[in-house]
């Protein structure tokens, strides 16, 4: 009877939608809190690059005093709008770029960048030095070789770029690095051994830096897993992290949560059956869940989301097994001895997402469900 | 020198952008009219569900008179909006979803929906019943296994949904079915047998329908490979297709376009390089070319996409070889002898998408390419 409540209290929004569980929110928001706090103290700069939301990110942060980490300068400009002030902009600076940094500079933002070359060191130095605003500027470093950064065997060009920002009157905050690898690890030892890895990476760097004369007082890591399971953060001033408050099934694989944690799932209806093949057809295509596959390379592959009631508990073994523009194809795990629930045309469901960035950013907004009921609605921006 | 200004013609704008080039457009509009003129002159009724935007549909069309068909409610909602008439709801009948249809076809709109079952046949006839409009319904035929739809050895079942709509004096307008299968086709040939399959599978539910006392005059199939590539419509009344006029890298490797006559693609800046790797960083990632990877599948893998001069020219083997969220990694195509572009930091590309559909949906609207200019803007709607 109370499941029955619960549903029907869903049953008015227009599917797909996209739901946010407040409770698990809250946790998963205390629990990233608490585990810095145990960790020695760092403090959290979110990425909002997940929920790319106002009011997201006044419930995550209780306000707009927290430093923020943003991947686009819209939600730079769009955070700084609802009053936030210490903004770091994570994606290598692109010179032409430059204008929109300062314009929100200019509006009192503490705007900082990051870059990994001696171009774009040299670009920020010029601006500052036409402007006379110190950009603050990270340098980005490589920590696992996933991505961008300077490698740490390259402390002639990390040295380079400090000068050149010195050169042209650019502040060096410091150095940041992203440990994308520890999306990859298999364990909790492994991601802890990320962990240190990204923590060192970054360590050294600022000791190399401050051994030639140049402050680096910031020294800033980060990622939803090795923020979790922290190697240790001594020297470590900041930590980044952005899919947490929401988590996810490639989190879920990694072990970093729970399935019951997963915050965020999309609302879908059942509109067919090719019973014959085991199959029950959704109007929850790639086009709410997203393309993205992350648990391809899990040990457990999700298909395109695991399947639960409209409640939020799942079903044995069902996931969106293929995904058409807007159909999901549901059907039992393959190997699994659970039989295919009887859900006639109709039916609401919940999809647990691969990953949470990638879900939320084909939506427009996320309703809000406190004990089973849409209590709100969060807009959320896309685009850049 | 010319390419010197082509480049700077779109160097304003904030990248990662979308882009249409409106010749390409054109031509590939055109080259599908003449398709099906060639093949008997069924009508054309585009899928908009990849352009989903007012001034993409009326270039395609030129004007609001034809028939269109859409995938979501919103879609329809805001072709109705723009003076379409003609519209069909091509994703099955969730019964939830019958209040939309009905205030859309209170304001005089022609919208038919489809359905494969007798459920959702039933809610269709109740609801013709009660509100006294005749809902126009197409049933949904199966035709090669990969989605949904009524299967051809089940004459039972497509008859009850028949009788069933009937019952409550809901329209029967026809069948249609989409050729989903003909994405996975190796040739030309393939395809026309995927085309000849849906053609014949329409054609012999409609006849099944017709012998049993039926009205069916519409018989719908549809997807741009068999559009272009048709065996003969002979007994089809109209054919859907909806990323012809974009095209891209799955339809190029299908073969049935070539890669210079992909209109769509996306404008990215260089924001650094891992060189001892071979890798140049580009400010567009997956959440601008989207998670589709549909050429995984091929027999030419082009990763998340296929790298072009600011002009559109293709770079020799340069591919985006994986993306982070905001960061994009291309890199030389393995085995290949082309040698990495000497790329700077802040050199403008363009990046072809796997699937149109996909990685428009990851943008807010077009901007649209004249002789290399940014003429226009077409914004497009996202959501449902």
């Amino acid at each position: 009877m109370a499941e029955t409540e619960r549903t029907d209290a869903i049953g008015g929004l227009h599917t797909p939608a996209l739901l946010v569980d407040l409770a698990a929110f809250d946790a998963n928001s205390a629990r990233m809190r608490e585990s810095l706090v145990r960790a020695g103290g760092a403090v959290l700069r979110p990425h909002l690059k997940t929920v790319k939301s106002v009011p997201a990110a006044l419930r995550m942060l209780g306000g707009t005093d927290a430093p923020i980490t943003v991947s686009t300068l819209l939600e730079a400009e769009q955070f700084a709008g609802a009053g936030f002030r210490d903004i770091l902009y994570a994606v290598g600076i692109a010179p032409a770029k430059l204008g929109r940094v300062w314009e929100l500079r200019g509006r009192g933002v503490d705007l900082s960048v990051i870059l990994d070359n001696i171009e774009s060191a040299r670009a920020v130095a010029r601006s500052a030095q036409a402007s006379g605003d110190p950009i603050p500027v990270l340098i980005e470093i490589d920590s696992d070789g996933h991505r961008a950064g300077v490698r740490l065997d390259d402390s002639a060009l990390l040295l380079a770029i400090a000068e050149a920002l010195r050169a042209g009157g650019a502040e060096l905050r410091g150095v940041m690095t992203h440990a994308g690898g520890s999306y990859a690890a298999r364990s909790g030892e492994e991601i802890r051994a990320a962990a240190a890895r990204e923590r060192d990476a970054v360590l050294s760097a600022a000791s190399i830096l401050r051994g030639n004369g140049f402050a680096a007082p910031v020294v800033s890591v980060g990622s939803t897993p090795t923020a979790l399971y922290p190697a240790g953060l001594a020297g470590v001033t900041e930590v980044r992290a952005g899919v947490y408050p929401f988590m996810d099934l490639v989190m879920a694989g990694l072990g970093v949560c729970r399935l019951e944690d997963i915050a965020l799932s999309v609302l879908a209806t059942v509109i067919g059956h090719q019973r014959d093949k085991g199959w029950i057809l959704v109007d929850a295509g790639w086009m709410a869940m997203s393309r993205d596959r992350g648990t391809a390379s899990q040990v457990v592959d999700q298909g395109y989301g695991v399947v639960c009631e409209a409640d939020g508990r799942p079903y044995p073994d069902l996931i969106m097994a293929s995904a058409n523009q807007e159909h999901g194809i549901l059907s039992v795990r393959p190997g699994s001895a659970a039989g295919l629930p009887d859900l006639p045309v109709g039916s609401l469901l919940r999809i647990l997402p691969n990953h949470a960035c990638a879900t939320a950013a084909q939506f427009g907004g996320y309703h809000v469900l406190e004990g089973g009921a849409a209590v709100d609605h969060w807009p959320r921006f896309n685009g850049w």
